[in-house]
């Protein structure tokens, strides 16, 4: 239930005081005309603050319901990397349009970021930096900053470059230059080596930089090594934030979605889950083509197909366990294909623990279950064959991916699920047929 | 493989060049005295500096190896909340010898913040701020920085508080600080409203404040309002990364580790798993009974069996994409249990469009596996329920669970697929009954 605003009284405050989504919500219930003539009260300066708060996604609709001469009037007032993120969810007609309506500078720099790739570091990139050059003393600086700061996104960062070609010389903090001398020059107060990113660089990249080694901010150059914007440390744990999201998504099986969950229709879900769904439909047909392959074992021995679920779940599970941890492991860049023994190693010695307490477990559970002992002893061997078997193909397959330089999120528990039931399968009848001699 | 550190050469910026990991490794490959020697020659303060990027885990290794004088400087030498995370993984009788080592002053900073729970706001805040009173002047202030900015871990953000009580009346930035007039008061300085956390506070509530409100740091009172520490932005993002790491291990069905993947031995990966595999074990053992009491009807039409492990397969990854999509949600307080309806409707209506399709596909997959019709049509409405079903229950029981205040990520995408695999199975059996009119 989306709170109800009352246009007449809401102030900034009390727009800040909700909830990101319930602001947002709010604010879509809104009639067009309403929705203008409150932003008419608080300025565009105080909704370009709420906005900023909101996804780009909602930002974008609430867009949609302003004229164009308003729109570009908050974008204006937004930071220009915000700014850009909410352009990119409209239309490239209504981003002309509104551009063109835009203060030109300020256009300018909303068109200068919208021209990388969304996910590279020139995608989340701002241009609301502070620049000085290298022959001006602390002095000048702190005097400067006083008139800059307004416009600038951090002024805990200043960027040192070189007067003619605009190449990053280094950075200084402001911390150095409170504590700097008055008449110390800049260039000499820079810190001698400057962490940078190519402006090409995966976002992901750029936003681990942050961690390692404590940033507020990181300066982004292009290939001949120009400043042309910086990445803070907020925008930063967004990015980690969405690579989580995304490998959490791509896990359990589905495709990301680009939108708020809840903001996503059910069509939009669908399309998001019926790909994997169909293609895990597709891997999992030929089970039922090695069922029928040994329908006559299956039906000397109905009680053969008592074990099924119990032990291709068995194998889903395990799979699941270490595809989850390993994916993360290596989306976090704790791992790499490099460590693959090591992995796969470790992956086998826990998975012969696990084998052996799942055999004793389903032997006892087909004693309890009253069945014949010598079938009780197939269902155990095949546990312990299944975990194994499905403990290489998860530990494996995720490493195999990652050298192809393919997503190895890609192997998500269902898949790995789907795969060790047609083997798993195999080795049960093999089992049977063995211990058994069944045909 | 890791790196060898060539002890009698390398240098603070190449142990800082290493991967966090490398490093790790490379020193936890030295002798005692070897690593003992290399400490000797770095310094304290520049060892300081490249064990705060390690995993506690790994830095809590290395100072085993230490005496307790050496590791001792070394903890004096860390931000007060790296050295009692450091600690955390240290065995009391360690602690306390290590603590007696140390610096009094230094050793009641860590001591102070070993007191509070390490998932609270107080276990990862740190003590290391910039504390002033409100009747001092920015020109005193900016002097008064310059002696202080050494031991403090940002001096982005000054804390006024009461000269008496300690209570925290506001925060100022630096940059309020250098834009404002020299003779003004701090204490008209301040922020109007302060963003402040209590100390015992979940660390996940605290660190999502910091996107909300694009902070740098945040600061944290007690129950009086007193000022006992601050966390930091880049502490913040650790926090959720953590978070997002546990939640994805929670859902592929495993304990979240506490050590770092690659530290982790087979005997913690198997206690880590074993206890989920068997709870699912027994969980799914049921459906052996379930199939025992349907015998008859599966000798009857052994084809019967062929679908099983497909269908079960497809509501398992449905329910599998939603729990991981909706739990994530959730983690993230996108998601509440106040929207129970609106996704379970949601959830319901892509369930429908989900299930029609996957009844299509599944009639087309009989009929090439030259499956008699009829039996064709009962797999294909049981995939349809299945569908619908599943999509029921994973929506559910995360916000069933969220309300009860337990941890929705405990429905695991196994967990989803257990559940689903033997009241699918009755779907499936009570179908064919029906329609083929079975025994």
């Amino acid at each position: 239930m989306p709170p109800e605003i009352d246009i007449a009284t809401v102030d900034l405050a009390g727009l800040q005081a909700l909830a990101p989504r319930d602001a947002a919500d709010g604010l879509l219930e809104l009639a067009p005309p309403e929705l203008a003539s409150l932003f008419t009260r608080l300025g565009d300066e105080s909704l370009a603050e709420v906005l900023s708060f909101l996804d780009p996604f909602d930002t974008a609709r609430l867009m949609g319901k302003l004229s164009r001469g308003q729109a570009a009037d908050v974008l204006e007032e937004m930071e220009p990397d915000d700014a850009a993120d909410v352009m990119e969810q409209l239309e490239p007609a209504d981003q002309e349009a509104i551009l063109h309506e835009m203060d030109p500078e300020a256009a300018e720099d909303v068109r200068a970021l919208l021209v990388y790739p969304p996910d590279s570091a020139g995608g989340v990139m701002t241009s609301a930096y502070l620049r000085m050059y290298p022959d001006m003393t602390a002095d000048q600086a702190l005097r400067a900053l006083r008139v800059l700061a307004e416009e600038a996104e951090t002024i805990y960062y200043i960027y040192i470059t070189e007067p003619e070609t605009e190449r990053l010389l280094g950075v200084l903090s402001l911390r150095s230059l409170v504590l700097a001398r008055p008449n110390q020059r800049l260039g000499d107060l820079v810190a001698p080596e400057t962490i940078k990113v190519r402006v090409d660089v995966d976002q992901e990249d750029a936003a681990r930089l942050f961690s390692r080694h404590n940033l507020l901010a990181l300066p982004v150059v292009d290939a001949e090594g120009r400043l042309v914007g910086i990445i803070t440390a907020d925008d930063a744990a967004e990015i980690l934030q969405e690579e989580a999201d995304e490998d959490i998504e791509r896990l359990g099986g589905s495709q990301p979605l680009e939108e708020p969950y809840l903001r996503a229709g059910p069509l939009r879900l669908y399309r998001s889950r019926i790909l994997w769904l169909m293609a895990l439909f597709v891997a999992s047909a030929y089970t039922g083509n090695i069922l029928k392959f040994y329908e006559k074992t299956l039906s000397e021995m109905v009680s053969l197909s008592f074990f099924i679920p119990l032990l291709i779940g068995t194998g889903g599970n395990t799979g699941s366990q270490i595809v989850t941890t390993l994916v993360r492991a290596m989306g976090t860049g704790e791992v790499s294909p490099s460590d693959a023994l090591r992995v796969v190693r470790k992956e086998l010695m826990t998975a012969v623990l696990l084998g052996i307490t799942m055999a004793v477990a389903t032997y006892v559970g087909t004693v309890f279950l009253g069945t014949a002992p010598e079938l009780g002893r197939v269902v155990a061997v095949t546990a312990m064959c299944i975990v194994l078997w499905a403990a290489l193909v998860a530990a494996v397959l995720p490493l195999v991916l990652r050298k192809l330089r393919l997503d190895p999120a890609v192997v998500s528990a269902p898949l790995i699920t789907t795969l060790v039931d047609g083997t798993g399968l195999m080795i049960y009848f093999t089992a049977a047929q063995w211990l058994l001699h069944l045909d």
